[in-house]
């Protein structure tokens, strides 16, 4: 709803918006800058606002080509006027209103009214128009010059004019005297053509608000493809017209409308973002099934499919009449996704019918189609001479690649890198998944760096072209409305600039730096990943007394999808409101740990302030363990987390122990080693779906302070 | 979001969810249970389960009119299935629907799926249908009993049956051994029939999604009139076809289209709330005058009026032209707004130009209207005929009320009981106001103990009934998206249980009690209230640690409206995401250091848990105060807060102190009481919008261990 505030900012304003004339006591002079994608920079403020030493951040995420700080500053007393003398259309416009509404809210600035009249201080050059639909061809490129005078963005597109925008916002700066953008040419284009970020709405519905939201963050750290995972097994969650069934029956009346996936699409499109459906076939396809069992090769769901995994439903390729199906259906959604691009799913279809429907297996006879893949090829292929009639490109997972598929096909990988090459030494064009899966639940750093395309590969130069980008992908089995942000964001951020930036950005102590205002500024736009742990945590302990029970899940973070799936049966049902739900991948106390683990062991003995800090957040922590107690006792829902609450106590202990050789320069007993290792192995063993988060510091400690 | 979801929820789930048997170990046992409305309840668990001693909580809000507890309570360890045996629609089905939906997440149940069976434990007996448009007449009663195998609601219409499922959703209890519902049984009316919530989205524009969630909010707490504040000199948010102008020019496209108004006034339906449009006549009326000159007495706004307060302007009373317009808009809007009442607004028209403008005064003049209250009564009561030849009752706040107005009038009171009365003894309908403006950020419990109707005042039993009840005003000058829900929330809960339950119930003890948890439930609805400050104090910070800005923020509060409009120039282009937007009216500090302080000058020398509480608060306080000061540096926005940094240092100092002469039974020397007078009173004065939460208990405590 925040979106809608900032969407609906009249345009008017622009146009006669202005700046007050910036005072000369007010500008800043930087003095000490280094260029580059790291570190603070000492800077001089001169003046007589002048007051202090300030540091000035390289917050930007993603980095861009290429950056050069020069000297002084663009001093955000008022908002600014903004001119836009090249190309220039409602969404050019709507989009610098939104970045105006975002600087005044970063600088805590008046809103620009109208009426107001000064100098224009943002000029915004476009060249030419974009198309009427973003091609994955559209220059994305744009150069921003700032000085002490004004700023300047110049890009061939709006699609880069756009991008210009986002960074501009994330340079604005505090300095003693007020928020600054810092004088700074940069002149920047992204790495990857497909830049992309799918979410899974099939096995849960996410709301039309998620979705706006999650396209507001994508837009913020430069993503450009929606990949829009609308059916599953476990739901149908897009209209048709022309088989209301669909939804009617595979949904649970949780599904978008036409308009819905219109505005869906219009709002993508006013952020630079291509919105490529999904639809899968011929597997995961109970819901297409239930509402119209003649699709099916042979077994037949009775209801929705509640179990997640792998099934044994699949749509019959063997009928003329599914792809006079299919046909209408794709063409009828053509109407709503203008994009070039159409996901068919494909993947996990072992579609047993295949090897025992009689019928079916005589078609396979007849066409010479050995096996389930050849048959799968063969539905492929006529799939493709549906949506090339669309004048679309067909797009897959990795199972789609068979042998005779035709080139222009697009592979999304997440079988990983071997798989996506080999699809680009057969000449397919490829995404990168697999190193992405968000459900994971890695820390960012991994992901971070994972290449989509690093200089060591063995492919061709001609191949290289054929690595179109990355996806970020978001199953859905375990999130949804409440939970869904903080297991996309800020992650995704991280990755996102794994696809724009250069390919040796690759600094993941500077990553986290920026990260954490990357962070902010997505809160800000109105993703939930940094409050709701606190919700969560407040409805299961049932108060808003939450102190000591934060404490505690800060240094929780949950298991992998595919730990979850191992030890708790899960399916659409299966309740998201637990602890595991609450609490969030990669926290900050992870990497804090880390951090301070490493420099403190690095030198044991050298300066203090590591092993104090480090023994404050270890009695921080046991000291809010009892209270944590206290409110598992009261909620029957906390309780299963209790255990982790007494081996909290344990790890604390153990961490104060190991301090204390530590300080003194002894060696433990061989006894209390082993000891803390049998207690470490025990409390790594998965317990209440989550685990702690400073276990490898916890074992190099001990393993430190042992001979 | 969240409540699409809920919203959304297949209704064939309920006819085919059953429950679980229920095992006869996981049955509760009530053994000692205290009929009334307060106090926790000992209850002893029996069965294998059996583990420990727990609390009953009554945590209804509102309070019902007649409650009796039984023995045994409802096991929750599957949802239960339910029986709709009476009349039933859609809407109703959708409630159970969602009030399923909310146990199961309240008892972290799995949730109802199709094809589950079993034995109803939930039947919702409905004796008529609803009439298609709420009528402020409906019967709101229900009756709500739960024994140990199952729970009945009984009403005499849907209304009364949505109100039962709220209570029912309160219930639910934990135990040792998971969730329950008490063995109960409720009769259960509304004291009064308008139990309303004003939202003002004519200053700040407040998107559907902000409306829906607060409809959530006031469902959960029994209201029934969403009172909607449509029109302001700052803005025209709701659209016209006839007069397009009026959202085109006077709205920065902010505005409800007309299907957002309808969606609304359904979303409140479906939730028992009727909604009543406001639109503002002929004061506060210059958006009308900027779209249509003509319809204005004489001064004419040129652009969108920034400025608060009562301006000049006013629409021309003297023209025909002015009642067609108004016919033709109202019956435009007749449209969408069911509801048989019509908010003209009245008040604030000062109309200068009445005074002065030559044709104006001639009309006056030929009338026999001798001053500015007789000509906007004699346009009220042609307002009012186009009212009622809509079929509608015309509603104003108390200035519509002026000599020869028709009886068929209902005056809302913001001036105060003495003018609601005032009313009822000239024979008008009359909903109290004035004690409920929650911009006057007046802790809960203030607004609680204000009664619409107290038993002493002199109306007589038919005055008395024209009182029909009371609404909360939520004004818009300093709220929008990120904070109007801290504003409204969880105070508006307290208030909502003034205009329901009888009068008698006025212990705000326990109304502070129950409203903590009910806190908890308006989050779980998606309201942000809880949430906000976190997420704005990190925005201020720039960074995700706040846990010690957290801490200072959690002793201020805002200052009131009236306050900050006399401390700071505000209007509508005032940014609103400063500290004071962040932090929240009646925080739980306030009461904690009310009830602490209280508790320990009551007996200084007895039990000295309330002291060592204190003094541990006290010292977390002053812990707090060098990081925050930190963050202050650091961030331009915070830096006109730090004044209250220092203050904090020394109130946790004089606290400490005083604590030290309590403890040693010692009297301060006057010079020490002198100067913490002085500080007090330094600290007393208005800085920085923001209000220290415990400064009356300081005084008490510097008192008492002065002589």
């Amino acid at each position: 709803m925040h979106d809608e505030l900032l969407a609906k900012t009249s345009l008017r304003r622009m146009n006669q918006a202005a700046a007050k004339q910036i005072s000369q006591d007010e500008v800043i002079i930087l003095t000490a800058l280094r260029l580059g994608m790291t570190a603070a920079l000492a800077v001089a403020i001169c003046g007589a606002e002048a007051r202090a030493q300030m540091q000035f951040q390289n917050n930007l995420m993603p980095q861009p080509t290429e950056m050069s700080l020069g000297s002084g500053a663009l001093a955000l007393d008022s908002t600014f006027a903004v001119a836009v003398p090249g190309a220039s259309d409602a969404r050019l416009t709507d989009a610098i209103s939104r970045a105006v509404r975002r600087i005044e809210m970063v600088a805590g600035l008046r809103h620009a009214g109208r009426g107001v009249t000064g100098t224009t201080r943002l000029i915004v050059k476009v060249d030419h128009p974009s198309a009427p639909v973003q091609s994955i061809d559209e220059d994305e490129s744009y150069s921003l010059r700032v000085t002490s005078s004004g700023a300047e963005i110049d890009a061939p597109t709006e699609l880069g004019a756009m991008h210009g925008l986002e960074t501009l916002i994330q340079l604005v700066q505090p300095t003693a005297s007020g928020y600054v953008i810092p004088a700074i040419t940069i002149h920047d284009t992204p790495r990857f053509r497909w830049r992309g970020l799918m979410i899974d709405c099939g096995r849960h519905f996410e709301p039309v608000a998620v979705i706006e939201r999650n396209l507001d963050g994508m837009a913020a750290v430069k993503l450009n493809v929606f990949h829009w995972h609308l059916t599953e097994d476990q739901g149908f969650r897009m209209q048709s017209r022309i088989y209301p069934k669909l939804t009617a029956m595979g949904s649970d009346g949780l599904f978008y409308t036409q308009q819905d996936a219109k505005d869906v699409v219009a709002y993508a499109r006013a952020r630079g973002i291509r919105v490529v459906p999904e639809f899968e076939m011929p597997g995961h396809s109970a819901a297409w099934l239930l509402a119209y069992p003649e699709l099916a090769s042979g077994t037949n769901p009775i209801e929705i499919r509640r179990e997640f995994g792998v099934s044994a439903f699949a749509i019959d390729p063997t009928r003329d009449a599914t792809y006079v199906f299919i046909d209408h259906f794709l063409a009828e959604m053509s109407t709503i996704f203008p994009d070039a691009y159409v996901h068919i799913g494909g993947d996990e279809a072992p579609a047993p019918d295949w090897k025992t429907n009689p019928r079916i297996l005589a078609f396979m006879k007849a066409h010479d189609l050995k096996d389930n893949d050849a048959l799968q090829a063969y539905f492929n292929s006529r799939v493709l001479k549906i949506i090339t009639r669309l004048h679309k490109h067909m797009m897959g997972w990795d199972e789609i690649l068979t042998p005779g598929l035709p080139k222009d096909v697009v592979v999304q990988s997440w079988r990983g890198e071997a798989s996506l090459f080999e699809g680009a030494k057969l000449g397919y064009e490829g995404v990168l998944s697999a190193p992405y899966y968000l459900d994971g639940m890695r820390p960012a750093g991994v992901h971070y760096l994972a290449d989509p395309l690093p200089s060591s590969s063995d492919l061709t130069p001609e191949q290289r072209k054929l690595i179109l980008g990355g996806e970020v992908c978001m199953w859905g089995e375990h999130v949804y409305v409440r939970t869904i942000d903080s297991r996309i964001w800020p992650r995704t951020a991280a990755i996102a600039e794994r696809f724009w930036s250069p390919e040796n950005v690759r600094d993941v102590n500077d990553m986290y730096r920026r990260l954490a205002p990357t962070s902010i500024e997505l809160e800000s736009l109105g993703l939930t990943h940094l409050g709701s742990e606190d919700a969560g945590l407040r409805e299961l302990a049932a108060t808003e007394n939450i102190d000591a029970l934060r404490t505690f899940a800060s240094v929780l973070e949950p298991v992998s999808f595919g730990e979850r799936a191992h030890i708790q049966h899960t399916d659409q049902l299966t309740p998201l409101e637990s602890f595991v739900d609450a609490v969030r991948p990669d926290p900050p106390s992870r990497r804090w740990f880390e951090l301070t683990v490493k420099r403190l062991l690095a030198d044991p003995r050298g300066d203090t302030a590591d092993r104090i800090a480090l023994a404050a957040r270890l009695t921080q922590l046991s000291e809010a363990v009892p209270a944590t107690r206290q409110q598992m006792l009261a909620s029957p829902r906390l309780e299963e987390v209790s255990v982790r609450a007494d081996q909290l106590m344990q790890l604390t202990a153990m961490g104060q122990e190991a301090l204390q050789y530590l300080a003194n320069g002894q060696k433990a007993p061989a006894a209390w080693t082993q000891k803390q290792i049998e207690t470490l192995d025990e409390i790594e063993k998965p317990r209440a779906l989550v685990r702690f988060t400073f276990l490898p510091e916890m074992r190099d400690l001990v393993k430190t302070v042992s001979d």
